[in-house]
């Protein structure tokens, strides 16, 4: 059995790892903490879990994180930072579901996320959590970069097409719509139900902590800079992300073919027949993205771009679940052991 | 493995009973039928099954159910009555999702229901599918009626005081809150979005085909007849049924202490804590009931009512989950095997 | 014209006075006031009202309340009981949207509250603005204490009954549900989307703040205490309130009959024929209460309970609506003025 | 007065024009025609506007329809012209809400709406009714083509970027979201609350009818053929459409100026400052577009890509609003005459 330690558990992250660490057959939950609700029962807080999970919240400063296997981040930027350093050291390999091991450059991740990085030099050793790109790096890596929901979905979703060259690397864009559980559990007044029920607006197209993110992955897999217009959309649902991604072609192949070559030994990335539109409720509560490749054809659309939908549920490929699968690879696990829940439809 | 048959399996208890079985590990589907979508792989009507099950819909005249250990109906009310008898004669056993077998009064039956019973003879003999009342009776049953969702909410939550003899049994009142699954997949302009979203509204408390279920379940535990308002209503959930129940107490007892013995054998119902106000998101993708109960007891209130809340998922415990909980006890498993996923929340 | 100020128009009850305001004939808005957002555009917080609401939010101390005819407290409670007095001396008339002055006995206001009441002789000279009620005392009050939501609901519904001692007030039972936008502006968790989505939970059976509201009106119109179990749940909508009521009935009459009288006169009162389900739909964004009687009747049924459905939209006849009709009350203007929009469905 | 009749008005746009036309001032409702739904009470379909309409539905056969000055078609496609000649022939003035008449390529309509068009003339004739582009001819026009929701928000929105000539008119792009109700009143399944609520997919990205219409327009703006991927989504909001518009820009200028001084004359355009992200509730149920430019600067982005946000409600700016102004403009009245009603927020 792994031995599991949270940090920070009280979040949209948090009770959804604890709901997949409970039915993981390797995993055995040592610790979570949170010091303001230190001494609350988990399930106390979360009802779901009742039966399910016994711990209690436990202070950070107490807890027996360093007698874990692996222990989660699943914080607010900045902490993990501050406390991974001390865990790697004792040993403990760690998986931090925030964004502060995710870029590589520090100076550009001290711009968009406005403050002093604790520990440049865990940066460069972090392994950057997408399975489907790195697996080799975090099976052996002792401190992985869990990446963030927008990121996983457009690197998915654009992966194949840029590692094959075929489109134009300077204008690619991303739209995306995620549900409402993406920006967190915090008690923010544009986050309430009477604000975002019904309703759906644009944010961030002049600059979100994401599109750095996006455009380091996908610069890594093309070997030179990418030009990128990302625009990201709060819709009324709880969970879900669909990124619907133009690029223009510029080398001719079977893109769909290129998609399930690309993914055919990927257990969580599904393509889709040509012709589908993945729903984001196929993947809700699944560790799995879906996507489909479209090239409409009609020839007064002077048909030179190409269309990728990709879903992911925001919470678990997009967070938890990926987290899960980064643990099963680090531990010499199937990747896919206790991540084999059905998507819940409806 | 158990070998299993389900007949119709294109709407909402179809495909969750689908969901539920491709992760249970005793459990082989052998065959699904639909008259309408035979030929269509299973997994292209759901995409959310892509990668589990692999069969397609097959048409009911040539398909192995005969083959089949036990074979699940989830048709519409008037077809298991049809076919039953046939899978029974063949030794095979039988689950019904719809409302067949549930009333044990035929007459009664065919009012509700307006139409001839074909099978009056097995109405006789089927078990009642509410496993925390009628769990040996199950165990050894040919046919099972699996309760409805608006019934196993009701009768759960009003349970025990109504075996402890402790309520005026003349004047029980469940108001009953259902999300839209409840109702089915069928295209109905009332279940449309459009409709049933950011709305609310009560229907069929002059007369609901659940309400001769529940006044059957709770004068069998009564030993008598009793009286009930039952008022449902639609409300825009996807999933999740809300019993609020109110009784006149006519015996005081401890009855936080009541449910808790009463139930503490029901690894399916959960009895949380005094002052407590469960939400249909604990339970939802689960199969369990939670329950608390409420004793306003300000002097000014008169106090002698005693409020009950109960939820369940309408298509779990309310269904397909008590459906195969049903199979677990006729096939001499574990009842919990395969039905412990942790509800899904947020 | 009437000069209009309001006090706090930050949260929902202020941004919909400033919808209905706007469109309100013989209202001219003056001044509103929020001491955080002074200096705002009022249109800057809310785009909807570009173009309509030309006026900043201006700091309290500064604005021109005293030379409005009326001014609107659109505060959180404790607000208003502290500033009235000083308009009403200057000859404003107030209308106070907040629990302040609804409470004729101030001591027991001052234990749900949790506060001490600053301003008891204006209590007991303050008009409770439910107009189908009160009509003739608001036409002349100096100060109206605006009713709550789930009061004004629950108070229609119940009255024709209660005034015609039709039914047994010692156990009255209004089981409501409402909208989330009726627990207001906040930023508080349980509110967040991701929590109340696609969720139902009671809450409040033990003790809610509009219970002592409720019994005190229901009590007035018949003369004596009355027994009530009211358990609001939290649904949803953004808007809307069902309330179920559910009485025993003491006197037979014919209660179809009973309500369209009682209500004959009153313009935002809409009896529905026998059998109606009124959704919340049919009153979203307008100011009326719809309600209708049923009378389940089948002899199994024991049928002497008598079932009332009454809804309306939470933040105009619930709040901000009924609030402008009781200015027109006061400035002797046709009791609708402003205030025939229609429905909006879907 | 003028004297309106509707043909068909059981769907959403039906209800929305009869909202839109009770508070209308100079409207009178003399007729509404339903085969189906001939002789009932149209407020026993839609309780909304019990108090506000009285008319029945009426057979269309014997429906005075040509006593009217303007007949509105809410039919659905095929329906208007086959009936729009002989009320065009006796002087009645026609505002077709389908798509009859709303291309004028009269085969691409044939392919697109697949089948044979009745009325190839009067589509010559038919004014297009975007009454921002085509106000001159809409005043005289006897018959006008209301626009398609979707084409509405995007033709809006790059209107002044295609104008200018300001593009690359080969490859724009909109990505464009929409609330279930503007697919209709049908009862389909893909439609129903279980299914549209909690997701989001893409559709129609291989080809939409509102693709041709868009085409149309913006090449009638730009004097020469464009090309457009349009993609469609499904989004979980009952009304609302939020387009995203995508275009590499040829010609450099101040785009918030070009918006401003190109819609500085339309009443129901609003240009949101620079920054801003208009949400689609803040027009919900007003007849106004609000639309705000982007230009994504960072370096890193090859910023040569601008991005206009449009929103509209889709059954009001998007259908029965337009529909009203259009009938405005005919009738010689204040455009904004009927349609000021102020979006409801929350």
């Amino acid at each position: 059995m792994i031995k599991v330690g949270i940090v920070g558990g009280t979040g949209y992250t948090g009770v959804e790892l604890l709901r997949l660490l409970a039915q993981h057959p390797q995993a055995e939950l040592k610790a979570i903490t949170s010091r303001k609700d230190a001494g609350t029962a988990v399930n106390a807080m979360f009802p779901s879990l009742r039966g399910r999970v016994a711990l209690a919240f436990s202070d950070p400063g107490s807890s027996p994180l360093k007698q874990c296997d692996v222990v989660f981040f699943a914080t607010p930027n900045g902490v993990a930072m501050g406390e991974a350093r001390a865990l790697v050291d004792a040993g403990v390999r760690v998986i931090d579901l925030s964004a502060d091991f995710r870029i590589k450059d520090v100076l550009e991740w001290e711009r968009w996320y406005r403050m002093k990085h604790a520990a440049p030099e865990l940066v460069a050793e972090a392994a950057y959590g997408l399975c489907e790109v790195n697996r080799e790096a975090i099976r052996s890596a002792r401190l992985v970069a869990n990446p963030g929901c927008y990121p996983t979905a457009v690197q998915l979703g654009f992966l194949p097409l840029v590692e094959a060259g075929a489109v134009d690397l300077d204008h690619l864009i991303a739209d995306a719509k995620s549900g409402v559980s993406g920006a967190g559990r915090k008690a923010e007044q544009h986050l309430l139900y009477g604000e975002a029920s019904d309703n759906l607006a644009a944010y961030g197209v002049m600059g979100h902590r994401h599109w750095p993110e996006i455009r380091q992955g996908l610069a890594q897999l093309a070997g030179r800079e990418v030009g990128l217009i990302f625009a990201p959309h709060l819709t009324p649902m709880i969970r879900g992300i669909h990124a619907t991604l133009y690029a223009r072609v510029t080398r001719e192949m079977n893109f769909q073919t290129l998609y399930e070559q690309r993914f055919a030994n990927d257990a969580f990335v599904d393509v889709m027949p040509a012709g589908s539109y993945p729903d984001t409720r196929s993947v809700r509560a699944a560790n799995i993205c879906r996507v489909a490749v479209h090239r409409p054809s009609e020839s007064a659309r002077r048909a030179d771009t190409v269309v990728v939908l990709s879903v992911i549920d925001n919470m678990v490929k997009g967070a938890s679940g990926q987290a899960v699968q980064n643990m099963n690879l680090m531990f010499g696990l199937p990747e896919t052991t206790g991540l084999q829940q059905v998507a819940v439809v409806p």
